[in-house]
């Protein structure tokens, strides 16, 4: 995970397991999470300009001194929050899609794993991304990078079972990369759609997506 | 314009034209316009939760109790913004295109109005619904209504032109809101990939529109 490469707390110290310094690491790390828990719930609904060190420490009961010792600034917060998310919609919608066969059926099940969790929601305001990236379009920096990377990822991962999908012979030729672009783009419309109460969002992706799938000639 | 009718003090009065009451209202119209384009650069930019009097006041060089008695509440101020953003909308995009024919040349006129819009911009960071919409859609109130409203009536000129196009045989026949729904999808992300820099967004959009215009059999 990226945030452990940035000098927190947690990735130093080679110590004994079970000596009281241990124990301040582990408690450290303990709470590195509840935090970054909460500053995700609080990014998918307020966006990640709505964090502060002195609201998470209200959110979690923890002081804001200890909140700010662990971050130290705010965008290293919430690059932190952006890597946990990220990893949380890594084990959500991409890890279960593997158990699938390549191409079809594993695009299938990443649309449908990612209707789940526009869903449920596993974030309080819905996709963290999309709540974001809004907000950090016009706004270069190390967020905005972060935020992109994801989206790149996300869409090269459906462009690349569509490609597997079309080389196996099973749908018909496309741009696959045109293809991820539209359907990335309806899954934004439709998490949004899902905030607004449109119960009829998850039946239009699955319009969408299958309107790709289509059988080759 | 529904703000006008939000008891905001240029709405009342009846006076004749020319004494020093008419000019103390019509300096108040100037300073409300002064300030609401203000609101409206930089809630594209920093959205709607970004508007503070203070800063409008030091934006615009008029003080900030000045613009507290324009517009009394943040959410006031907030909703005028989105009338005066709605109006530019609607000058920049549609009122241009109904000087094409109903049907498909009128929708490839609002898309290339459209694109126009979103390329320019017209606004600092781009489509003010885009910019606004992703922070307000788990927030239920008059702003996430007008916002809403916006992106329904802009689904609804897509899908009525598609819906002329399939009519007089020019297009084949297909679901038209669900077309509305992907063509707005594809916009909000290009109005991202504009901002990010992807000098290939309006091609994409063209493609994608393009690919619901098909010859009837």
């Amino acid at each position: 995970m990226r945030a452990a490469s940035r000098g927190d707390s947690i990735s130093g110290g080679g110590r004994v397991a079970g000596g009281p310094e241990d124990k301040r690491l582990l408690r450290g790390a303990r709470s590195r999470q509840l935090v970054l828990r909460q500053a995700v719930d609080t990014a998918s609904l307020d966006g990640l300009d709505g964090l502060s060190f002195g609201k998470l420490a209200t959110d979690t009961g923890l002081s804001k001194a200890g909140v700010q010792t662990l971050f130290k600034t705010k965008e290293t917060l919430q690059l932190a929050a952006l890597d946990l998310a990220r990893e949380m919609f890594i084990d959500a919608v991409i890890r279960p899609a593997r158990a699938q066969p390549q191409g079809v059926q594993r695009l299938r099940a990443l649309i449908e794993h990612w209707i789940n969790y526009a869903e449920t929601p596993l974030f309080a305001g819905g996709c963290y991304r999309v709540a974001n990236m809004a907000d950090f379009d016009s706004r270069p920096g190390p967020v905005r990078d972060a935020l992109v990377r994801d989206q790149q990822d996300w869409m090269s991962t459906i462009a690349r079972e569509l490609r597997r999908a079309v080389d196996a012979g099973d749908i018909a030729d496309l741009d696959t990369d045109l293809a991820a672009f539209q359907i990335d783009a309806v899954l934004c419309s439709a998490n949004t759609a899902l905030r607004l109460g449109d119960t009829d969002a998850a039946h239009k992706v699955r319009r969408v997506v299958e309107s790709f799938l289509t059988q080759p000639e």
